[in-house]
């Protein structure tokens, strides 16, 4: 089975996705430059959700390079993983819209980690149509950095009963982690040819 | 004349539909983790949706992936199909708005039907392109399952006339019998080469 | 140049437009059946809107597939089909929601008529990068069923001095002329290999 | 890394910015021809837009055509250029909305800014991982075009605190100057192949 189609069906709700989220950025009735202040925190989340995006969309990119074939399987796993994240853009607007409130950041936490685990099944579903010890095996390794940003994000859903600040920090920590794109399959790819 | 664009329209179109579904989603205005209960019909329509259209896209790949050439009769019976998908959205939300009413039940059946049917007709007008015997009219064979889908929506709809939530189970059971992608085809094409 | 960019910038363009276009279905408050006899303006401008929509995919199909090289000049020709292919979204819905109203039906006139020149215009742009003689030029030939189209859309804006449902019909025997894909090109190119 | 869903995910980007702009096009409650006159500015400006992202879509595509292969870097450089771009709709129809109020069209400078600096960091980064002397490299020069670009926006900035208009001349002059596609880049590859 081509991964030709997925790759277009995903580039495709990733960048509505990415696009929507600029919706919620809604136009100030004044034309003070003073209007776009209560916008702050909406534009900040914006932006936060955007590299997520991104993020999402650059480690798509290079898994799905280092992938040969699909499967059934793999389908599912990849339109579960885009459940998830078509749900940022909702909750970005609800937690821009009630700074310093817990429960949209809980939530926030919960979708970023249900993403992080979907992602997780599509590597596994991909691995798994692939033979054993293929470049794509070799260049997930043991995904420390995938298995440390879930942790991140249970640490920031707790965090938020401190301090909803300090989970913030702990989600914006993950999306800098991850800025750098994933170079083990880069470098995997590079030496294999 | 050549699939690839056919394809990558059906692949815009459906991304688009699966994704401004969550614009229905409207962020609360409240921000306790009880201001989302309201939401939980619109998000449980939101979900079996979201499953609906992966299962037309997953079967679209399908389908496609067997079809050799296509047809201006392809073309429209194709906008057909995306015509009644392109409905989803509206049903799903006034289904989510009006949770247990009866009038949007039937109507969300009816689109289904639509959609079904239209799945039917792209169906014929893809083997009526193929010669006789081909790899696409083997694997489509009788087409049991689109047949039984079909049966289940007429009867969902019904249903309504007695309880509701008998029709939203019948749905739901239509999308858990696709919810494995058309392995006739997939096992053609292994076989096939 | 390649034309792959062009076909799916294009793609990506009339996907969004055929499917916001749904948006403007607003979800009814009520529940009963007829709660939504009020959207049946809306919902018939959206159907003659989809088929237009449809058409000029179609249509775009069958020209890029006919056309070998593009040029800096094709790509704005593009753009300016695309521009006005933007407004029918505005348009189907000020009509919808105004039905019998004249203003309306003289601007959908005029934005069908801004479409059908753009789109000539892109016709003769690539036939201009094309050999004198190409089968894209034989292909499109004297395009009879374009220039009737113009016709016709003027026809129906001045109809609408007299009766708006007359302009309706001659938009729709408009849609009912192209419903059939181009076949002149797709004659050719099955002729010509 | 191939630069196909570089591309794919950037027509599909750029094509939801330049669609979802039209929705600022709120339709009027009225239904007379003269109900669309306080929508000229709203339409004015998405007329503008539209011919920015149109040109930035033309570049983009002659940019990357010129391009043999990318780089995470050259990821992140493009998803930047998306980000200020995913602000045009927003800070358009802020602009439309006020037209002659000069904080909107600061911002809309602003944004045009970030844009034109992102676009410049993005060549710089694909020049960066091809050969010194590279097709590319020739092609783009000392890019004066992109430069002049820069200081009318700074100018466009600054002209607004004593016309707005003037800045919006500005702002039009750069659109008019980069209508015409690059043709260094259109040169080169047609002499070098």
């Amino acid at each position: 089975m081509g991964k030709g189609r997925l790759e277009a069906f995903s580039d495709g709700v990733l960048a509505i996705i990415i696009t929507i989220m600029v919706l919620e950025l809604k136009v100030p009735h004044g034309s003070e430059l003073s209007d776009l202040r209560p916008l702050l925190p909406v534009f900040a989340g914006y932006l936060l959700s955007f590299v997520y995006i991104g993020i999402y969309w650059n480690n798509h990119h290079h898994l799905l390079q280092a992938a040969h074939h699909i499967s059934g399987r793999v389908l599912w796993a990849n339109m579960h993983l885009l459940f998830w994240l078509s749900l940022v853009p909702f909750v970005t607007a609800w937690m821009g819209e009630h700074p310093g409130s817990q429960a949209p950041v809980i939530v926030y936490g919960v979708v970023l980690l249900g993403a992080g685990l979907a992602y997780h099944w599509l590597t596994t579903a991909l691995i798994g149509v692939h033979e054993k010890g293929s470049t794509l095996e070799q260049a997930i390794g043991r995904d420390g950095k995938g298995w440390l940003s879930l942790l991140l994000y249970v640490a920031g859903i707790g965090a938020s009963f401190l301090n909803v600040w300090l989970s913030v920090l702990l989600y914006t920590a993950v999306a800098v982690l991850w800025f750098v794109p994933d170079t083990r399959i880069e470098g995997r790819l590079g030496k294999g040819g």
